[in-house]
């Protein structure tokens, strides 16, 4: 690895040069700048290095970062050898950077080393030899290295250190072999979006200070819609901060929909109400309900068949009884793409319900939303377009960067009633263009992160098609790991037939175990092994899949796959690495 | 600007090349990289745009595509023109980048031309001749391009447009006349530091999956715990997506910690709920009441004195009133920055009070926490220490990108007690490291944005006493406007005194309106005036501020600065710029 110092060209150092000082890459590519003929060199190396007109200054106590500042190249046109050519960022601090006076220099040295520390990553992350992590306990990284803060600056030469020292510890996840969670993969076109993002470092509640970004959410929005299949995609939403939040927003305008006044008044207005969920649905609705004080009691949960799918009499049962006991039922909210089986509940089914009984049909499909890309699966969510409200993460399974959620609303005008609260500090009504593009008021939050873009040109540069090639793929991964396993010595399924989503549910059998007979102390043993397995997976650096108990079933591996990285390859990698790393159990 | 066909290089075309056919960079690189002899020239050149071992392939439907992958410099080593060397993204599309086959080149070449795109922006972010805002009208935007999402995918020429076109009509928030926002200014190392977050793509819930970022918001939120004044740092905390979150979490802990049954049983079981906080106050107080089902009515606004600050004594009143209704006082709000006046709430009145009624101190200082870091500014926020709660936005006063907004507890375990669901998927307990770092469970959101990197990155760049210089610059400039207005004709000052944070507010009086007496006519003239101006700076793109009405006043502005980029010269700019837009009206 090159010394920051010394520039952090992301291959190594240049093999072949015949240079014995190990030149950087400032240096480097100064030299070769230099011995361009046609003036170009000059150029380039004078903007991203230095002053090619000055010798560097020395002398006196700021003639080391005078010298930095000005920049390392220094030297006559031609020839160039450049020995004392590096940026030295140990003689630059944040305070030489843009917007300082002759900042523009050490800025773009700086920010284009950074960027090669990141593009290293980013080939690294795709190269099955390197490890998805290099994992060390909380107490290891605590000690080995000194991450507190302090009063003193530190120079910039130590904070490329830090950049790379925590792309040396972070997770991979855009590794082929990371399944760890439904969120995985690293989209190119969704990184340089987000760089973009940054870069923009705007806030999403007005066209005033966002213009393309709140027009992008605008048109964004009512494609999702319209792939929902509300007529003329018409409707409302917003990007929220992930799914938890968007279930919570959809709990909160279900409840104004129905009993308005609780906005002002409170839930002391309104008669106890109650939200249906199955037993198998996101954790979410739970901390939804806590929060907007409607109690985790009064969410029931709905009966699952053996598939992990809410058994629509079973809801239908308990609306009822909640009727007979003088509750209001308001919310269904049914999964499609429950987070651990990957099960689409009956969504036309829980439809009937939900009209019969006049309640707000929410369907969380943060997980399965992405499927409406595709034609050969949408099938699994019919009667999403009979929602009132859906969740939908494309940062899950449509491979976009975190984070990225959508709710989306059938109903226009409901969330701005719901949230507005008029702040006219921000939401003057005397601007000077068309204040429907201000969409701020209808959101819980006051900034809020743009979100939008990185779908947005992941969209454009993949097309409906693209996504829809995406999701078809790893459908065919999961179903080629199913099929692989489902009959395999060492294997047992968590439920029987052909998963609906990625999930791919199951035990590993280690041989110790095969003869057992089924009772306490084989499920005692069984309920260890995934655990583990996982923990070895994870010093190893391979791979890693997510494991969890459910109900009565003791700790078994989910697999999922959202990575557009992982091939057939990388599934027969994961099972022969499961049997190597439990056959001793 | 240069086409995308022929890169991307922030700086033009080359001059003095001699060549004709203005090459891009792709190809320039590539020429210099050529003649250098040391043997990196034909390395760099293949690595960023070809394989210089091979001619391109030609023929075929293919072909295209495939030289464009294999890459533009097909040249002889040396000497090389390479005039068919660039890079032709008119021939690729996402699908050619990785994790795609030979997807590392066109991958590399293709982030390397985005981020050129963002240096453009970075450097002329700063470049006070060019506009703060290219400004268009909604159906304008709309018009002019094709924003629209389709089923085929673009290529990559096409995608490097998009960013342009996106940048080009963006709001440059790092502009040094850009004073609209509390969140305003581009932090370079901040900017790094959102570049690397984006490429780590991960998520906050556990250390499995985020191990140096959980690590690293425990170090950063303990220090910041330090700072306000709690003992040895103790508490909790988390980064929330904004303030307005971040002030509803204070909200449903300070419920929580009186009324725990409100979890499971909801509002229903507790009597009637209040919160008090100042008429200046920030609306998400409001928002959260009527989201956690306590209703707006149920937020007591207190009287505020001519700056903008609370008055204990109405507080203690209103207190009293509630209890003798019989209602609950749950929490106060005191505000350590006002929106619009920049006011600090009388921290140490209010604590006592708090204290005498057992009632949860909360102190929202989204926009003044930053004045802690400065030993001038910090006493402003004294009796902050006695809170048991705090919002605070590195995003806002302390520069650091969007977004970052701190929620800090002084008692530890009650965000867990008061959020925890324990998803068994997430938080397994049979995992192989200390499990008191997974702490995704106290938290609202389930998946949870890294936002702690560019606050911990920046903090080791600038130090401590690097962001005590930029608090202690930012409200040196709000000074000197100040004492420039104060007494200038054409100015009134909204209220009298020197401004305890950056807010200065002010009405600017067109001549035609000096002459006339204190009357409505002049009201209802004057509230036209700073729509107008705003207006035309947005339309000359030559610098932005906000304005607004409060209470009885009509439209003033309202100055703030946060930008680090802002000097005297911009001060005195903003007031002739003022004066030039309004003078005629």
């Amino acid at each position: 690895m090159a010394s920051p110092g010394s520039g952090f060209w992301p291959f190594g150092s240049e093999d072949g040069s015949g240079d014995s000082e190990n030149p950087g890459t400032a240096r480097a590519w100064c030299q070769v700048a230099q011995k361009f003929t046609g003036g170009i060199g000059n150029k380039l190396c004078a903007l991203l290095y230095g002053d090619a007109e000055k010798p560097a200054e020395s002398g006196g106590s700021q003639a080391p970062r005078a010298a930095a500042r000005k920049a390392a190249c220094a030297c006559d046109q031609k020839p160039c050898s450049c020995p004392k050519a590096d940026v030295n960022y140990a003689f630059l601090h944040a305070t030489d950077l843009l917007p300082a006076c002759d900042g523009e220099r050490p800025t773009l040295a700086f920010l284009q080393d950074v960027m090669n520390i990141l593009l290293q990553y980013v080939v690294k992350s795709f190269d099955r030899s390197t490890k998805v992590i290099d994992f060390h306990y909380p107490n290891e990284l605590l000690q080995e290295y000194n991450w507190e803060l302090a009063d003193q600056p530190q120079n910039l030469e130590e904070i490329l250190m830090h950049c790379q020292t925590t792309l040396k510890y972070a997770i991979k996840t855009g590794h082929p072999r990371y399944f760890n969670q439904l969120s995985t993969g690293l989209d190119m076109v969704g990184l340089a979006a987000d760089w973009l993002t940054s870069t923009a470092n705007t806030n999403m509640f007005t066209y005033e200070i966002a213009p393309v970004f709140v027009l992008l959410e605008y048109v964004t929005l009512k494609k999702m819609r319209e792939i929902i299949g509300w007529p003329g995609g018409s409707g409302d939403g917003i990007f929220s901060p992930g799914g938890a939040i968007s279930n919570m927003y959809a709990m909160m305008i279900a409840r104004f929909k129905m009993f308005p006044e609780v906005k002002e008044k409170g839930m002391a207005a309104v008669p106890r109400l109650i939200a249906f969920t199955s037993e198998h649905s996101h954790f979410s609705l739970k901390k939804g309900a806590a929060a907007l004080g409607i109690g985790t009691d009064s969410v029931i949960l709905i009966k699952c068949d053996e598939r992990g799918k809410m058994i629509p009499s079973d809801l239908e049962r308990r609306v009822l009884e909640a009727k007979q006991k003088g509750f209001v039922p308001f919310l269904v909210s049914a999964t499609a793409g429950t987070t651990v089986y990957g099960a689409f509940d009956p969504l036309l089914a829980v439809a009937d319900i939900c009209k019969k009984y006049k309640i707000w049909m929410h369907v969380d499909a943060a997980w399965g939303g992405g499927l409406l890309m595709s034609r050969k699966h949408k099938w699994k969510l019919s009667g999403v377009e009979r929602a009132n409200s859906v969740t939908w993460n494309p940062h899950k399974m449509m491979g976009v960067p975190l984070q990225c959620s959508a709710l989306l609303v059938r109903e226009e005008g409901l969330m701005q009633n719901c949230n507005q609260m008029h702040a006219s500090y921000l939401f003057q009504q005397d601007k000077h263009y068309d204040l429907s593009y201000d969409t701020g008021d209808k959101a819980l939050q006051c900034g809020r992160h743009v979100d939008v873009f990185k779908l947005w040109l992941m969209w454009r540069a993949k097309g409906t098609t693209g996504f829809e090639a995406h999701v078809d793929k790893c459908l065919e991964l999961a179903e080629y790991l199913y099929n692989i396993i489902k009959n395999r010595e060492g294997y047992e399924m968590v439920f029987d037939g052909k998963p609906q989503h990625t999930n791919v549910c199951f035990w590993y059998i280690p041989p110790s175990l095969r003869t057992l007979e089924d009772n306490e102390e084989r499920m005692s043993r069984l309920s260890k092994v995934a655990p583990v397995i996982k923990a070895r997976m994870m010093e190893y650096g391979t791979t890693m899949v997510s494991y969890q108990p459910l109900g009565d079933k003791v700790n078994f591996f989910r697999m999922v796959i959202s990575n557009p990285a992982a091939t057939h390859q990388d599934i027969d990698f994961l099972i022969e690495e499961i049997e190597r790393l439990g056959q001793d159990l």
